[in-house]
């Protein structure tokens, strides 16, 4: 596995200044595991998520649904630790290529991404590898 | 190229009820070409254009600068062919497997997503393939 450099301070700024924020002050982030290239979710970051994650490599974002920072894994240990970020041509969506410690979905499975439509009908492309009450307790928190 | 077998409109209707759309009718979607892995773009989908790319193949989103319909490549002919539509655990983002014909990004870049934030600063991952004017005359517009 890579391990995470930090760039500069006014590298990172830089890049931050580069973000087009939504009116509630966020942009779309999509997780990628670096070497497989699997995508793992798509969630939010506000400016303060996003300079944690380039300031210390530990992917944070902003969690809509309770208002306030999510460092990925704070809960259920499936922490992502950020190789490289990436911005869009319009500076409205981040391509975060991360390692991915464990499963990236609330549901126990390694993606967000599991329900497929197909030929022959809606699938799931995969099972959980860990139950959500191993993850969470009794108290699963999706994002 | 693996090519589209339309599902059932029984099957995408169901797999369409399954989007949690925003308060502006929108749900993410991101297009990672099928064999390579690579991430594409993240643009938006309303209930229309994801009908349409679903019983097409042909992937078509919502334009949020021109409120409208937006078949990817119908001016500047890089068509973005679908090979399966995946949705994630919450519902409110899609992930599209395409063939991308020709390049995917408004600047002529095989993907939107190629300012990269490295410890030797920020960085352009490629540059332009062909120039926005071959792609569109006089008049590029951008997502």
């Amino acid at each position: 596995m890579t391990s995470y450099t930090p760039p500069s301070e006014k590298d990172i700024n830089q890049f931050i200044d580069m973000v087009s924020f939504n009116a509630d002050g966020l942009a779309s982030a999509i997780a990628q595991q670096h070497d497989t290239k699997k995508i793992l979710m798509q969630a939010w970051v506000n400016r303060d998520s996003l300079y944690k994650t380039l300031a210390t490599g530990q992917v944070c974002y902003f969690s809509r649904s309770r208002q306030k920072l999510w460092t990925k894994g704070e809960t259920s240990g499936q922490t992502q630790e950020l190789i490289e970020a990436r911005l869009d041509c319009d500076g409205d969506s981040l391509l975060l290529l991360v390692h991915q410690n464990g499963v990236a979905c609330h549901t126990g499975r390694t993606t967000c991404f599991f329900n497929a439509l197909t030929p022959e009908g809606i699938i799931h492309t995969e099972e959980p590898l860990i139950s959500p009450e191993k993850l969470y307790g009794h108290h699963p928190h999706p994002k």
